[in-house]
């Protein structure tokens, strides 16, 4: 990289996506926001848009960071590992003019850089969904689960908010343990918990239809916002069970990615990962007692990590101490 | 009944609907079949021209039935337990010359009455879905599940489906055991199995991939069509635990309605339970066990037993002999 020059780092993500331009010793110059960059779930014109949108912000913000001088762009994207055309990309950079060469790096490849400097490790998300990957020599080695809400995803915010409205409909009908889950449940979905008293003609609580109609009203992918229930009811054994099965599940996705001798960094990160602690501490027990045991680093996204993998791809080394500046500036710490 | 007089019968599904003209002695004079019936899924226009439409085949047929002559009319409906507008049915029904009382009953009510004469026992269904009943009095006393693919319908055609597909998925990321069904699930959904040996840039099958990217192409209920091949792996282990995990939660379903002294009798009905004798044998050796031990009738619709309903609320006596002849005529028997 030559002087002055700097790197394009972007997370795009499902709800929104973050830039920022970063100096070859770590400075974060600028940062900005945009909209929803994900190509799959946006499509590609709304994402490219969002991210052209987030790096004009981050270069409006840094007066001296001149888009010609950029030495290189990375775009962090879910599902980033499918060979995807990027011409929409290119395009879209072009318009705020960033014409560096552009790479596409796996989402979960730029959360376990925003977490360590090294090369191998592994990484885990937690959020609505859930992934863990093995890191060796900077890139992906394997990846486990990250199947999706209908098949997988076990032990992710959906994973658990499911099993949660679950429990309060085993209750209710019947076939489950009573639980301090159920008027959590039924309040969450608008429908009043005295109702669970009263019986319908077919001998079941009339919650219990109100329950299942107002579920299937909504997006299957509702159900994830329910999962906080079980961990606000840690004396409830129904709750806790579905917190600790989790638990074994996401140490599961690690175990398939193991490998023999890497004993960490672990990073982690995930909308569930950081609102839910426990979750996080009952899968560190789970992983040291598997020997799993090297250090632990929370982060919050794949920012800073965008911005380690676009240093490496333009030339530069990315040393503890740069790692730490970018962290910093990002916010991409937990 | 007066004389000459006849009951209409219809079973209204989602993918078809029957008819059939009873006389008081049982005779069916005739029959006939129509389209997706229920108002649900197909809409109130298109399920009442479609009832309306196997009617008048059934009257057609029967070339000495006046429709005018009609004592009664019986529509069996899924979901029908809720209190439901009948007046797009009346509309319907006036539309073909029929203008007798009508009445809407649960689908589960017609299975149970398809099966036995008796006013008392236990319905089970296994299709798509799956809903255990108890039956007093000639009505439903008590449901279980029967709550959808997305929160229960533990042990249907659904859930066994999703199982399957889980297994393989498991299987190539590594998280479970080798199974028969990997290249069952492969080949149904189109993957060339053979690409379960190559390996993606991540260390996992090119062919785990497929399977994902196909399945949240289709509908989730689409998984249901996967149940068969857990069926058709009796030495694999995996597809065992899963027969027996469906008997198991069918049989807890039932367990949810159970009433002590109520020993039977059982009938059972649903795609599932008719294509698949062995789930309906694994089911009824666990109900032995909790003495549930009383005569066993598989049924193919609810058509036969629409019609038992239909007699007794135009105040006739349904006895065995006549309800025989109902369920050979209507082809209602498993």
């Amino acid at each position: 990289m030559s002087s002055g020059s700097f790197v394009v780092a972007v997370d795009a993500g499902g709800t929104s996506s973050r830039a920022a331009l970063v100096a070859d010793d770590g400075r974060v110059l600028g940062t900005g926001r945009g909209g929803r960059g994900n190509p799959v779930s946006a499509g590609q014109e709304a994402a490219g848009a969002a991210i052209a949108s987030a790096i004009g912000v981050a270069l409006a913000t840094a007066t001296d960071a001149h888009p010609g001088a950029a030495a290189g762009v990375t775009v962090a994207l879910a599902g980033a590992t499918v060979a995807t055309d990027d011409l929409w990309l290119a395009d879209a950079l072009a318009g705020v003019g960033v014409r560096a060469p552009l790479t596409i790096a796996p989402d979960m490849l730029a959360l376990f850089a925003s977490g360590t400097p090294l090369l191998a490790g592994y990484g885990l998300v937690v959020g609505t969904g859930a992934t863990a990957v093995r890191v060796a020599g900077g890139g992906v080695a394997r990846s486990a689960d990250g199947t999706g809400w209908l098949l997988g995803d076990d032990g992710s915010g959906f994973w658990v908010g499911r099993r949660v409205a679950r429990a309060a409909v085993l209750a209710l009908d019947g076939r489950g343990p009573a639980t301090a889950l159920t008027p959590h449940v039924l309040v969450h979905l608008g429908i009043d918990p005295e109702q669970a008293g009263r019986v319908d003609h077919d001998g079941r609580p009339v919650a219990l239809g109100g329950l299942v109609a107002t579920v299937y009203r909504a997006s299957p992918l509702a159900l994830a916002e329910l999962a906080r229930y079980a961990f606000a009811e840690p004396d409830d054994a129904v709750a806790r069970a579905i917190v600790a099965d989790a638990a074994d599940e996401l140490t599961s996705s690690l175990a398939a990615v193991r490998k023999e001798g890497l004993r960490g960094p672990v990073v982690i990160g995930g909308g569930v990962a950081t609102a839910q602690p426990a979750l996080v501490d009952a899968v560190l027990e789970r992983l040291r007692a598997d020997g799993v045991d090297g250090d632990v680093h929370r982060v919050t996204d794949g920012l800073a990590g965008a911005a380690v993998l676009a240093l490496r791809g333009a030339g530069a080394d990315v040393p503890a101490q740069v790692h730490a500046r970018i962290v910093a500036g990002t916010g991409s710490a937990g």
